[in-house]
């Protein structure tokens, strides 16, 4: 168990860690307020997250650099004033953005690093970190610490993700990510991925949770347990959908399992009463259409496209999004979406002894 | 892994079931709703639970039967009333009571025996099994399925909760069951428990969980790995404070990891969604309250009097519970609240050079 030890500690002492702990209330969190977020509520997030000893705080558009757009939502402030208000919030905790290649480009990524940010995700899907390679490398050569982030994960196996992390380890990523977009995976399938991962790679590997499953908590901590040495959460479980996992649950379970975060969990507690809870639209549940996500383990995206496909062809809209999961959809292949409904009406109707 | 072959199923042929599901929705979810339920949103629920194959229905006020009072919160409607219409709902289910010693009456156990419950769940403090031995031979004689059932289980040792667990065996349970009342458990505090009783006991264990620490549905699935054959549940997790680990969440990971439940996911989904969602006064949501209780792992009740505590000594309410979990105090000792906020203000004033 290799101890984290953090030199910038707000008493100036050292404080011991046995992860790092990355917040993403403000970049994934986004999501969930459809990307609403104002300076003053981004000021109020960092101060309480530094103040509780969170060490990376993650401030973008849900989608990363230049997601404000009208495919995936406008902000309502101009990131690089949201990112400039964290720099400046912020004592301790460094500032980090999500960058997804295609969406994101090398000019925002200056821009940020100017501001004062020093750590940048490069998300990409599970299978696709071949893309990374220019963005990692600038991201170095900017004084970065650059993290490849691997979305979907449970989409490719525990040896794929391996290849997968070599190549992100290859082109320079000082860290390597793996996120459970979907929250789709089982414990077992993290700790099955955590392991082989660390097996075979010299950097720092990391874990993101979903809740779609009401599994991200355990799931985090068994991908510690496994040795993943980075951690994430969003304040009261702020994101898409289920929501991710909640930090300040985390730091609490982290405690009862003598694993230090150097966080303190009851000023996180505060936060997410006091601060997040209050600006939420809605309140993180895993109900139906977010549990089916996890259960088929498809893109959030396919939800409304499914919903209207089973209206249109009169077939269960759960059966759809599991036949989806069982081909391994991936974003972009959304016109699949209409190929399964037919498909599924016909079996329906021939079972029926009808026409389709 | 014993299978537990179910002869009733809906269709005639058998199901085999990795293990029993005992959904509480209408028992320990009353909490949840102030006890207001309706005999028709117990034949909805009663219905849904039953046609997606669950078969143990719980159903009397939260505190068990007898617990419509002054004291516990009086009922809507007359629970003989609740219990008669979920008898003549079912198909397949049993239907099950809760009766706490001291507040449920063996006269109102043989009443609902004559209403057709065949399964009873006699619950204690996890210390006081001996207090079960006259219930449970009355409920054996009067033909009855007797589950002892072990609260606030976190604070028990695995060896501590063995031999209860042996008492409520020696007296004739069919079933023993522990219960993470407070939602304060680690998985790995569940693995231990579930390991040790199930090596010492022959008749089987179940596990009742709860979602303080967001854990309920992953600690559910390792006790099933240690070996628990019964695990509860309730749709959308509807339950006191943070709620208890949802049934269609627990069914739809379940069929994930490879253990079959006999249950459809699907229907416990549609369910959840269309039928409990709407009866909630509110979402389950694991707030600070929620999670303080878990964290610090104490009763729900002493929340409240811990914040009028905290507000008239002037010490933080999470520390008064903090330390109240530390002295392991119990229901019934609230008195000592009191003197724990009094302690506090007194080392808060010395700390900072003042007279209390």
């Amino acid at each position: 168990m290799t101890a984290v030890i953090d030199t910038d500690s707000p008493t100036g002492t050292e404080v011991k860690r046995d992860f790092r702990l990355i917040d993403s209330t403000l970049r994934d969190g986004s999501h969930a307020i459809s990307h609403q977020y104002t300076e003053d509520q981004v000021v109020a997030v960092v101060k309480g997250l530094d103040a509780a000893g969170v060490q990376v705080i993650e401030v973008t558009h849900g989608d990363g650099l230049g997601g404000s757009s009208f495919n995936y939502g406008f902000s309502k402030v101009d990131e690089m004033k949201l990112v400039e208000a964290a720099v400046n919030a912020t004592t301790n905790a460094d500032i980090a953005v999500l960058l997804v290649p295609g969406i994101g480009t090398v000019d925002e990524l200056r821009r940020v690093r100017d501001l004062g940010v020093n750590v940048v995700r490069i998300a990409v899907h599970c299978t696709e970190a071949d893309i990374t390679e220019q963005h990692i490398k600038i991201a170095k050569e900017l004084g970065m610490e650059a993290i490849g982030f691997l979305m979907m994960s449970h989409m490719n196996t525990p040896q794929g993700l391996l290849q997968q992390a070599k190549l992100l380890e290859g082109y320079g990523a000082d860290t390597v990510y793996i996120a459970d977009s979907a929250g789709a995976m089982t414990t077992n399938e993290v700790r099955a991925r955590v392991a082989e991962i660390v097996g075979g790679i010299d950097v720092p590997l990391g874990v993101h949770a979903h809740q779609n499953l009401s599994l991200a908590v355990a799931n985090s901590i068994a991908a510690y347990e496994e040795g993943a040495r980075n951690l994430d959460g969003t304040s009261a479980g702020l994101g898409a959908g289920a929501g991710n996992c909640p930090t300040e649950i985390l730091a609490a379970v982290c405690e009862k399992n003598g694993i230090v975060s150097g966080v303190n969990p009851l000023m996180l507690m505060d936060l997410a009463e006091e601060v997040t809870r209050p600006l939420m639209p809605r309140q993180q549940v895993v109900d139906r259409a977010g549990l089916l996500l996890g259960y088929a383990g498809v893109y959030g995206s396919f939800l409304l496209h499914a919903e209207r496909a089973a209206e249109r062809y009169g077939v269960p809209q759960a059966e759809i999004l599991l036949e989806l999961g069982r081909r391994k959809v991936v974003g972009g292949q959304e016109d699949m979406i209409i190929d399964v409904a037919v498909e599924l009406a016909r079996k329906h109707a021939e079972a029926e002894g009808r026409t389709a």
